[in-house]
């Protein structure tokens, strides 16, 4: 499998560390149907990671520094109680946040890429959060922050889709199969967010 | 403000019957933030309306008899536990769905409007399902299914949007627009289906 870097601290995907995805691969497949992901997305998402292996570095940098940094109730989510950045967290997770752009394009979405988005999502939750990096930092990310945000990377993705040369028709199938993707992670975050997360949680 | 139909039963946007989102006006103003949302996304949305509005009947038609009816665990959430159609339910509730489609585009996102998401997804809940219309049918629909669903929304009314003969950036941008609001509308819907709908729930 194709990795951004030789070491990912904290990134264990497929290992017995992971957590079990509550939902089974047929309850997986009957999201797949329900959001209308084919083959065909499959195969373009397939040419996204190609077209995207050596930009993940320079996108997750663009959400991280240009955007998520200027929000902030967005920004706290990775900073200390006190609002200072935590440099070692932020280049760990910014690594792991570039594997999940790979591995959203390449990995198949079988148990072991249900079980890890399970695993990432309980990381955003007061169950796993600053755990994996051993940090201070807020207790959770509120699901609709996170759904919210969705729409931010499926806007931004798309330049970086096209840099390739792909015609336009290319570039909207690869575009399609990325957001159909991005319903479907969500839509698996759902089971640790309804225990892990109160909605009614508010600033800290 | 545009009405799909004069009598649209069970449709309470703007009146005193309608939820109040336990969301304020600030926390709908960080999820536009969150989201990307801005003015130009608003007045494509307008554009948008105008667009869609004589389509609306033929757009929830074609989400419903082709594309719902087929999957079994979405279809069911409209039939009665025999497995039945309630002729009088999918009248009604298309009425609203079509309606939903006018206000996503031509309403301003304010207080009303996001009482009236959180009133929407209260009646896909325990909550409320089955109750505005008198209904036996499932207690709630899963929130996972919904987020799935949106994909297929996304992806279907885009050639909708290109009805008018609107250039290809215009149509972008009005899709761009419709895409970042449904993120905004399931950020909303978290806060009833944290409590309302257990993600556990399995097959009724």
């Amino acid at each position: 499998m194709k990795k951004v870097s030789e070491q990912i601290p904290g990134y264990t995907y497929g290992t017995p560390e992971v957590a079990k995805s509550p939902f089974s691969l047929q309850e997986l497949e009957d999201l797949k149907t329900s959001a209308g992901f084919t083959g065909e997305d499959e195969r373009c998402l397939r040419l996204a990671g190609e077209v995207l292996a050596d930009q993940t570095r320079q996108i997750v940098e663009h959400w991280r520094t240009k955007i998520i940094a200027s929000i902030p109730n967005l920004a706290r989510h990775s900073r200390s109680p006190e609002g200072h950045s935590i440099l070692e967290y932020l280049k760990n997770s910014n690594l792991r946040f570039e594997q999940w752009i790979l591995d959203t394009c390449l990995r198949p979405y079988d148990q072991d890429w249900a079980n890890y988005q399970h695993e990432i999502a309980l990381r955003h939750t007061t169950a796993k959060k600053n755990k994996t990096d051993g940090v201070r930092s807020t207790p959770c990310v509120p699901f609709r922050d996170i759904i919210a945000f969705i729409a931010v990377m499926n806007e931004t993705i798309k330049p970086h889709l096209a840099e390739k040369g792909h015609t336009a028709d290319e570039v909207d199938r690869m575009h399609r199969a990325w957001c159909k993707s991005m319903q479907l992670q969500m839509a698996l975050w759902t089971a640790p967010y309804s225990v892990a997360c109160p909605v009614t949680e508010t600033e800290p």
